[in-house]
């Protein structure tokens, strides 16, 4: 019902901050410096009782006072203000608002479940979506819209990942995980309270409405209407994956979850079986859930379960392969013109079936290159994974790593490459790498395998 | 048997590096790098056939022909060069070798194993100890001793972790990661083909000899004499932690792996029975390797299963005690006393039962550090999990960061804190809370529970 104010909301061409502030300790200050700094291109009203200018712009004592349209308001005032300031805004007419103040229905004192509802009536009355309240809002990477109170959000790379989440401090620590694996991500968001924003809507617009958006992942501690998610997923044409990380799994977990953001995590068993039903992927922790995100954004879908492991070293390539059959995948049996052409490519001292040690040929960037695509080519393999390891003495390779990346492009299969170096020396490389098409980088060799298990997962799901 | 030689091949006072080189493509070349940069403090003795300097200093045609005794020799030379260099050596009178080279008995052709077999001989007649062949060498962190072809593992920290491993690309890559989670070392070694120093040896060496070493990490691929291994460990009188990362855990990984250096993996459910009556502590991954020696290293072991965790947000406190639940450990149940402590400092909307969301006193860090006393104080706390998730509007913090890991340092229960917040932001904070006794710092909440979980399962191992 809020398809085209979500759109608004969400890529809004002006926002008004109420509570904007100059003063550091206030979160006003940071949701204005998030704005600027992250180079928001559309007009910011700073809305604040007493202060002419905010951040260097005019301000305005109420969002009344402001002359043109609005279509964000984010509003930090204190929980009692904000049934007067959100009346005012239904009156402004705003397309939607993100509510990051707190002290609702998540408090103990009954004060705070009055004021929600009294928020609910409200945006009911105005028809408005509200982002929270109890968030720390949200960001709009594609289009440089970082409503939040954390800046540091912006520094994010671009991409296809959306983060919808129950939990602020989660999206925080997913977001420098993101940073450091270098994930690209289209948007991050935490419901908070959810009065009229939850699960389903956000699913069904970033589904149906944003183009950015790839892949979702949910971050889910309780929602009261597991059902209604299901059901709003199974209803949209074009579904996109879906990757989830679940708390709550114990029972403690539920109750501190229950305090969290005021709902039951539920029991846990049912949601599994739920979720699978759902054609949602679970995963089990941060890591994994960024890195099968960031595979399922950048390759394309596996075809079958054989894998190819090529590695510069034996011991790396030994572990991805355990993994990759711990995991349920096959390691692919190459043909024999596959097997002869390596077998030209390798001495007979490497490991040449696979996983293949590549070490041998480690200081020729062109025999390298020559083994991937013959593997690549070899109809017994669906999806290649790739490791480098530096060593000191195979210093010549970073030079050429650049040529063996431009090559791998070309591929028409997944490929995970795992390229581990100390930091400053392959930095370069891994960043060029990663913004190949169908490759994605994966930080060991275990991890790199069981992305690629979980894309086969998603792979087979999407059928 | 070689217990006096094998301090002087780790800790020499003087170095023969046999195939030196001033050629940036040889391996020569980069063993004297390593040596000169990671700061070897005694003399080096290049020898090479025809030069009179290398890496500017005096080179020597045979090790036969250097004045001063050596202590240890690496190797570098061809496969073929390497008996009569070896000879060489006996002659001279070397307390070790660090047999580099490779093409013995890993390769597929018979010349390999009868030229192992040759050097095997010699090695028995002069009674050498040698690491290798096909081995990248060993680095001693502790003596500033890089005897390897990575310059770049002079980089890891000191410390108290020694890592005996079958494969050198595993050293490097494990090596790499230590680099990023701060890890402290004291040596890493890779076996190679184990010509007379295998698993037990070192094992031994490092449990009665090297004071550095305060916990063993292998990786183990095969052993051709498991049980010589868990004899000698059950053998030795004041043991040390060792944890154990077995790969060959299928039957492929058991194929590659006898290709790899020579012997099979074995069945891994045996394996899996005889690591545990070894009291040997199984790890499943490169990270969960690090992050368990970590702590093992920097925390006392626990007294119980019963871990407290404090957060800066609900969300990721939510995820630690849900993964601490599901490997085994207790949520503390906080005395009454403790319990009336909290709720004075904590406002009644925050959680203040176990997990404990911290976040509204994240603007004070007193009223933190004072959380922290009292729940170390309860007798009802084994351990602490302390995480802390930057937001840009909790900057204020980080200026007080340092205050808070000040503090901690008092506590005498074991600390695992998960500090996260985009680079270079609390890089300072966290290098000093990293050298903080009793304090280990890991990446993640999940992997904070897990590592909190190995030290508990190392803690009972011990009695």
């Amino acid at each position: 019902m809020f398809d085209e104010k979500l759109k608004r909301l969400f890529s809004p061409n002006s926002i008004a901050v109420i509570g904007a502030s100059d003063s550091f300790d206030k979160l006003g200050y940071h949701v204005m410096k998030s704005l600027v700094k992250g180079n928001y291109k559309f007009p910011i009203y700073p809305v604040n009782h007493s202060a002419q200018n905010i951040w260097g712009i005019k301000a305005y004592p109420s969002i009344l006072n402001i002359p043109q349209p609005v279509d964000l308001a984010v509003i930090v005032v204190p929980a009692k203000s904000v049934p007067d300031v959100l009346y005012e805004c239904g009156k402004k007419g705003v397309s939607g608002v993100v509510l990051i103040t707190a002290g609702y229905k998540e408090i103990e004192a009954e004060e705070g479940k009055i004021l929600e509802d009294e928020i609910k009536r409200i945006a009911s009355e105005f028809e408005i979506p509200i982002i929270g309240p109890n968030t720390f809002g949200f960001v709009n990477l594609t289009d440089s819209v970082n409503a939040s109170f954390t800046y540091e959000f912006s520094l994010i790379k671009k991409g296809g990942v959306t983060l919808i989440s129950q939990s602020g401090g989660f999206c925080h620590i997913c977001g420098f995980l993101a940073m450091e694996e270098r994930m690209g991500m289209a948007k991050l968001m935490s419901l908070g309270n959810r009065v009229n924003i939850d699960f389903p809507e956000a699913v069904r617009y970033f589904m149906e409405k944003d183009e950015a958006t790839k892949v979702i992942a949910l971050y889910i501690e309780g929602i009261d209407e597991p059902k209604r998610l299901f059901k709003t997923i199974d209803s949209i044409k074009n579904k996109k994956p879906v990757v989830a990380y679940k708390a709550g799994k114990g029972e403690k977990g539920d109750e501190a979850s229950r305090f969290h953001t005021g709902s039951l995590a539920g029991n846990y068993r049912i949601w599994k079986g739920a979720i699978r039903q759902a054609n949602i992927l679970e995963v089990n922790s941060i890591e994994e859930l960024i890195d099968t995100a960031k595979v399922i954004d950048l390759c394309p879908f596996l075809k079958g379960n054989r894998v190819a492991v090529l590695s510069s070293q034996a011991g790396p390539g030994i572990i991805a392969a355990d993994t990759l059959l711990l995991s349920g995948m096959v390691l692919s049996k190459f043909s024999s013109q596959t097997q002869e052409n390596i077998n030209k490519l390798l001495p007979p001292f490497a490991i040449r079936t696979n996983p293949v040690d590549m070490g041998p040929a480690w200081y020729s960037p062109e025999t390298i290159l020559n083994i991937l695509k013959v593997v690549a080519d070899d109809e017994n393999t669906d999806g290649i994974i790739f490791i480098a390891i530096f060593a000191s003495a195979n210093l010549n390779l970073t030079k050429d790593m650049e040529k063996i990346i431009e090559g791998m492009e070309a591929f028409k299969k997944p490929i995970i490459a795992c390229l581990n170096a100390p930091q400053g020396i392959w930095d370069e490389e891994i960043k060029i790498l990663d913004g190949k098409k169908g490759i994605a980088i994966i930080h060991t060799p275990e991890r790199a395998a069981r992305a690629m298990a979980s894309l086969w997962e998603i792979s087979r799901l999407k059928d």
